[in-house]
């Protein structure tokens, strides 16, 4: 079906598998995303094995380029993605990657193309990861093929040293904040809930979003102290108000505190009920959660102190410290219990 | 080991599984937040099971409230975590489920309670989602162990009232931006690295770096136009900078433009070498993905126009218009060739 | 509740979990290989921790072979499911772990045994992962326990040993195939093995190639008969090669025969050690997948019968057809013994 020039060094690859509830959205339409994901993994495979063919130092192919690409055709759950990959044309350090994907229904037996993409893949070498290696040259069925590919290959360089100019400018930040303070380790993830997230009612799991409040807190507390960081406390966490399937979540979280050998984060959690938009987003959780700081052999490390700007976060440190001093008494005095 | 009242009706249940990279950061210390959810679903299993022990309504227990849990040991990739659960009180609406947590190195045959969690579930009826159902009453060993368990469950009842209207207030967003501006659907969201996005390399999948920029263009678009979107086409995407394992990536997306039946979005990833500090933050990709509106039959609906303020978003606005004419051209110029 | 030979040194484990639509077809059976991975988690932990119950060696034990697998009754979305394990014999290099799976609709209360699989696992070592290491003998409640679980040793044996002679066929692709011909349903997938596939080694979970298989198996089926379908029962497989991390898995299926409601398909899984390319793609594992058809009651339908091309097709078809009426005897004896 697809015809391949070198077929016995690299031959073409092909991916597929069944969508399933989690790569699509709520009404069923599998997300570009995950097919852009197959794509890159069947390059990948395809690239690193081709660069792999010759003596030298091993490699894996790295994406350095994606070519413009067109969504055809929606893909539903339930339908096998195909993507296949061949390798159409190499540079002396590149590799130009063409896959098609095909959606089939296995029930009715449809099948349809949905999207092309060209990939440029660069193989790095394993042993040194800034080191490009060179890349074993295809057989092109002909003087044409080779010199269409080389137009390409040309025009892609072009335009992604133009990119990397732009690119540059780019990276402004309103304002810096300074480090150690609560604006500096400050963050927050949207999570689109999925089918998996949530219980036979369509309400997400209490258990997934605590995962997620922790995701979060993890953030903020290694972006403060730049070391390995472990849960150590969470405080009592209430479920208000119920996340509904389709919703997305904002989790956001910054410190309010530090001990001399721990953070605490607050932690909030917002539900967006994107399609009935007539409800609004709401606060759906708060939580304060604990940190601290391991070295190698998994000791406490000190944390730095926060810094405080301002007279709000001084109320929160104050309260953030008597929570620490009164759970520090309910320790000593369990302690004294148990002896 | 664990003592259960009314072993017949609802036993108490253990839920266990090995712990895999993706459970825990680069180090191999499993994240506070896979432990949370093992001890959620091991909750939502047991509470679930009792409140359907009855005749009425089936029902669904769901997770009101969490008390303050203590990590006492760190876990690691390869331990197994045993999550074992056991209902502890009953009241007329809610259930309180006690989960202990051990780590079990099977290699070693070391063994330790890592923590203990408290969580109260209330059971919602299937067939109405806001009906609360009652509970039916377990069997208490002594007089003693029914009042200790109604005491918490009055401290827990007042401390869920008291964060009910602490959490009212603090909904405040600094300024709502109006629908249809660009601020109004901007949207971002981090993601931790962990193994399973990375090469042998240790360097992030280009294609799980645009499954996260699909994932944000579609929040986005959806907040828009609060209708079914998918994805239509993205433009060539340069990969200029590696990304690596333990970075956070931070992924934003703004509207640029509208057409009639399309939107275009712009996408930045920010890489962050949590640890390694002095690398600091860079911009690592970008790119527009443009996004369609579907009705229930898949066929496009209109989209509301993009409201925009300012001269910065009507030159993002004017260079978008000429990326979507460009591409109307170079599609018709294809159809015609095709012919 | 189980009879555990040595309480102490490797009591029974017990693993559960909450059915979620990622784990299902989207009628909403939950796959066989979803079950199938498991029960190999749950072998998989009581075999390393009864290897390491003495000095010497610390070891993983590596799935070497599973017995033929019947699924009785179909599990769906929402449901627990639970599969207890137990070492039920010990050779010098080898342990037998005795899987049950029974499903628990929380809702209703009702539980189902769905199945009962036997494995074989061998202690690798840890610091040399060619090196079996020896495995603790476990106590017998009598003698003729010790001598049953020595002639199931046997009889495993030399079926693995004759099974590795088979193995070396390799699939080839036709061109258009007709409806219900072996080239019309044929179907293979690729998947790059990541960290979160594999054992403390860096080998793939037998666990996870098992899902693989059923993923592709039932592919064949769904592309064959066009209706709900599902796994029936496992022939028994032999794991002769491991897998590594970095390996790409391709996993190909074929039917090889079809009764008048079931159809039996053969799958293959071949190693091929991306970077490593001297080392040549290799057979891994091979195995019989038996799939039924299912109307929207959950009543077995009709299956089209497999139009057979060629002498080779008609082999496989006669040694399905044997391999078919020995299971049906073997089934019939079992249930007039349990009269």
């Amino acid at each position: 079906m697809m015809s391949v020039s070198n077929a016995q060094a690299t031959p073409s690859i092909q991916i597929c598998r069944i969508m399933r509830p989690d790569d699509a959205n709520i009404v069923g339409n599998v997300h570009g995303g995950t097919i852009l994901k197959m794509i890159e993994e069947a390059g990948c495979i395809i690239g690193t094995r081709h660069c792999n063919t010759q003596h030298g130092d091993r490699c894996v192919a790295a994406l350095a380029r994606v070519e413009r690409t067109d969504f055809l055709y929606p893909m539903f759950i339930g339908e096998v993605a195909h993507a296949s990959a061949e390798i159409t044309y190499t540079s002396k350090h590149s590799v130009e990657v063409q896959v098609n994907v095909l959606s089939e229904n296995i029930v009715t037996g449809a099948k349809k193309v949905t999207n092309k993409a060209t990939l440029w893949y660069v193989p790095l070498s394993l042993q040194n990861v800034d080191k490009i290696i060179e890349v074993p040259p295809i057989e092109y069925s002909g003087q044409e093929q080779e010199e269409a590919g080389k137009k390409r290959y040309e025009a892609q360089k072009l335009d992604r040293f133009e990119t990397k100019e732009r690119n540059c400018e780019v990276i402004t930040h309103v304002s810096l904040p300074e480090p150690y303070t609560v604006g500096f380790s400050q963050s927050s993830l949207i999570h689109l809930v999925g089918p998996s997230d949530c219980t036979l009612h369509g309400f997400v799991h209490g258990g997934v979003t605590m995962k997620l409040m922790d995701e979060v807190a993890g953030i903020v507390a290694a972006r403060h102290c730049k070391t390995n960081i472990v849960t150590a406390s969470v405080d009592a966490i209430n479920f208000h108000r119920k996340i509904k399937k389709g919703c997305v979540i904002t989790v956001s979280g910054r410190m309010t505190f530090t001990s001399s050998k721990s953070m605490e984060i607050e932690v909030f959690v917002d539900a967006d009920p994107l399609v009935e938009a007539e409800k609004g987003k709401y606060r759906a959780v708060t939580a304060f959660f604990t940190y601290i700081s391991l070295d190698k052999d998994n000791k406490p490390l000190p944390v730095p102190p926060l810094k405080i700007e301002g007279e709000e976060e001084q109320k929160h440190f104050e309260e953030g410290k008597v929570r620490y001093l009164q759970n520090k008494a309910k320790r000593l005095t369990n302690k004294e219990r148990q002896q």
